[in-house]
C-alpha cells in the first residue's frame, strides 16, 4: 500500500504533461497555464487510493484519475468568472489573463479531454465510470448553482446549506475514491461504503475549512483569517449562529453584515462565541469523522489495506483528541 | 429509406421531453427553455441518415443523435455568450434571460447529458463514438476560438479562414453522418467517405449562406439582407473580395467597414459585383458540391440507398443548374 504522498509524486509525475495541442495557443495555452498552477491534487490521489484500496493500481485508474483532475480544474475556471475572482492560488485566473470567452472555452475543452481520458480505459469498467462520473459532474454544477441561489438569498436554511455543500465539494471526493473502487472491481456494497466515506469526509473537511477560517491560528491557517466573515459568506458557522441567535444578537448579525465596521471580524467572532458556534463546529466535525470511520470499517478488506485511507483522513482532519 | 422530414418527424418526437431534473430549477429550467426553442435539428438526422445507410437505424443511432442536438445547443448556448447575442431564433438567449452564470453551467450540465445519451449505447461502438465525438467536440471550440481570434485581426487569410468555418461548421456536419455511420457497422473507407461528403457539404452550405446574406433575394431569405456586411462580419466573400481587389478597391473597402456610412451595403456590393465575388462564389459552392457527390459515390453500398442523402444535399444547397 502507497502513501499519499507517494501517489502525489507519481501521478503529478504522470500529469505534468501538455494535455493539450499547441494549435491554436490562443485556445490551448491558457489551460496548460492553469494546469501549472499546480495544487495538491486531492481527488485523483484519492481514486488511485480507492483503487489500491482493492488491488495494484491499474493504468486505468490513472486515466480515471487524470480525467478526475481536469474536470476538477474544469470546474475551477468557470467558476473563476462566475465568481469574478481575479486570483487562484496567488496567480491570475484564466479570465483574469486571458479574458472570459478564453476562459468560457478553455473550460468547455478541459471537460472533453477529461472524458478523452475516460475513454482509454477497458471496456469492462467504462460504462459504470462514465456513469458516475457524469451523476458527479452535474451535482457539481448544481452545487454551483444553489451556492449562487443562496448568495441572493437573504434566508438559508441549514439543512439547504448543507445539501448545496455536498454537492459542491464533496461528491466529487467521494466519487473519487467509488471510481478507483469500481475500477479495482469492489462490489456494491463496498463501492457504496467508500463512497460514504468520502461524503462524510468531505463534510468534515469543509466544517474544519470554515472553523479555521473564523477561529484558526493565523500563523498556521495561511490563508487571512475572517476573510469570510469580512465576505458575509454563507458558512457552517454563520447559519448555525442564525438558528441559535436571541433576537438581539441577530439584530446585531445583520447589522455588522449590512455595515462592515471596522470591528466586524472581532464583533462576529464575539457573537459567535456566545451562541457556542466553536464548539458546536467541533462537535459537528467530529461527527462527520466517525460517520467517515464507520463507513471506512464497513469496508470488507483487512485493517491493513484501509491504513493509507485513515491516515489521509487524519492528514486532511485536524482532530482535537 | 426515410427521408429527412419523416426522420424529422420521429426524431422530434423523441427528442422532445424534458432532458433535465425539476430541480434546481434556476439551472434545468434554461435548459429546458432553449431545448424548447427548436430548430431544424438538422446534426441528429444526419446521424439517422448515416445509420440508414447501412442497415435499419437502431436505438443506439437515436442515442447518439440526441447527444449530438445536445452537444450543438450546448455550443450554442455558450457563443451565444461569447458572442453577446441577444437573440437566437427570435427568442431571448440564455444569458439575456437568466444571466450569464446560469447560461455558462447551463451549457455545462447539457454537455454532460450529451455524454449520459452517449454512455447508453452499447459496448460494441461506445470508445470509437466516444473518440469522434469528442474530436469533433474540441474541433468546434478550436473553430470558435479561431473565429474570435479573427474578429480582432485585421489581415486573415482566406486559407485560414477555410479552416476556420470547417471546424466551426462543417466538422459536426460530417461527424454526425459519419457517428451514424460507425453505428451501422460501417468499414473504415466508408466512413471515411460519408465524413468527407459532410465536410464538402458543410462547406458549399457556408458558402451558400454567405452568398444569400449578400445577393439572396430578401422575398426568399427570410433574414435580413446585408447582415454581414453592416456587421463587417468576415465571410468567404469579403475574403476573397480583399484577396481580388485592386488597391483603389481595397482602398474603399477598408474605409466603408471603418466608417458604416447608410449606403455601406449598396456600395459594398458594387465592388463584390465589379470583383465578380458573386459569380465566385457560386462556382465555388458548385465545387465543393461536386466534391461532396464525389464522395458520396465511393460509398460502397447501392445507389437506392444514397437517394435520401443526395435529396439531403439538393434541399440544403440550391443549385443554379
Amino acid at each position: 500500500m502507497h502513501s499519499f504522498q507517494e501517489l502525489a509524486h507519481e501521478f503529478i509525475a504522470r500529469f505534468d504533461t501538455p494535455h493539450f495541442p499547441k494549435y491554436p495557443a490562443s485556445l490551448y495555452e491558457p489551460g496548460n497555464y492553469f494546469l501549472n498552477i499546480g495544487g495538491k491534487r486531492i481527488r485523483p490521489i484519492m481514486c488511485l487510493m480507492g483503487n489500491e484500496l482493492f488491488g495494484d493500481i491499474s493504468d486505468d485508474a490513472y486515466n480515471v484519475a487524470i480525467a478526475i483532475e481536469l474536470f476538477h480544474n474544469f470546474t475551477l475556471v468557470h467558476d473563476d468568472i462566475m465568481d469574478a475572482a481575479p486570483l487562484r492560488r496567488g496567480m491570475e485566473t484564466v479570465h483574469t489573463k486571458y479574458g472570459s470567452s478564453v476562459a468560457l472555452l478553455c473550460g468547455d475543452v478541459m471537460m472533453i479531454k477529461a472524458y478523452d481520458y475516460i475513454n482509454k480505459i477497458s471496456l469492462e469498467h467504462i460504462k459504470a465510470v462514465i456513469e458516475l462520473f457524469n451523476k458527479t459532474a452535474a451535482e457539481v454544477c448544481e452545487g454551483q448553482q444553489l451556492d449562487m441561489d443562496f448568495e441572493k438569498q437573504e434566508a438559508v436554511l441549514f439543512e439547504e446549506y448543507l445539501h448545496m455543500i455536498t454537492l459542491k465539494t464533496s461528491v466529487l471526493l467521494a466519487a473519487s475514491l467509488k471510481l478507483g473502487a469500481i475500477i479495482g472491481g469492489a462490489g456494491e456494497a463496498n463501492c457504496n461504503s467508500i463512497y460514504n466515506f468520502g461524503l462524510n469526509l468531505g463534510l468534515a473537511f469543509q466544517i474544519q475549512d470554515d472553523y479555521l477560517d473564523a477561529f484558526g491560528d493565523p500563523a498556521k491557517f495561511g490563508k487571512d483569517v475572517g476573510g469570510d466573515i469580512r465576505q458575509n459568506k454563507k458558512t457552517f458557522l454563520l447559519l448555525h449562529a442564525l438558528e441559535v441567535a436571541t433576537p438581539e444578537q441577530k439584530t446585531i448579525i445583520n447589522e455588522l453584515m449590512a455595515t462592515n465596521p471596522a470591528d466586524k471580524v472581532e464583533k462576529m467572532l464575539e457573537i459567535f462565541k456566545a451562541c457556542n458556534v466553536d464548539a458546536w463546529a467541533k462537535q459537528l466535525k467530529e461527527q462527520y469523522l466517525e460517520k467517515a470511520y464507520d463507513y471506512l470499517d464497513e469496508i470488507a478488506v483487512t485493517a491493513t489495506r484501509k491504513a493509507e485511507l485513515t491516515k489521509l483522513a487524519a492528514y486532511l482532519i485536524q482532530r482535537e483528541n
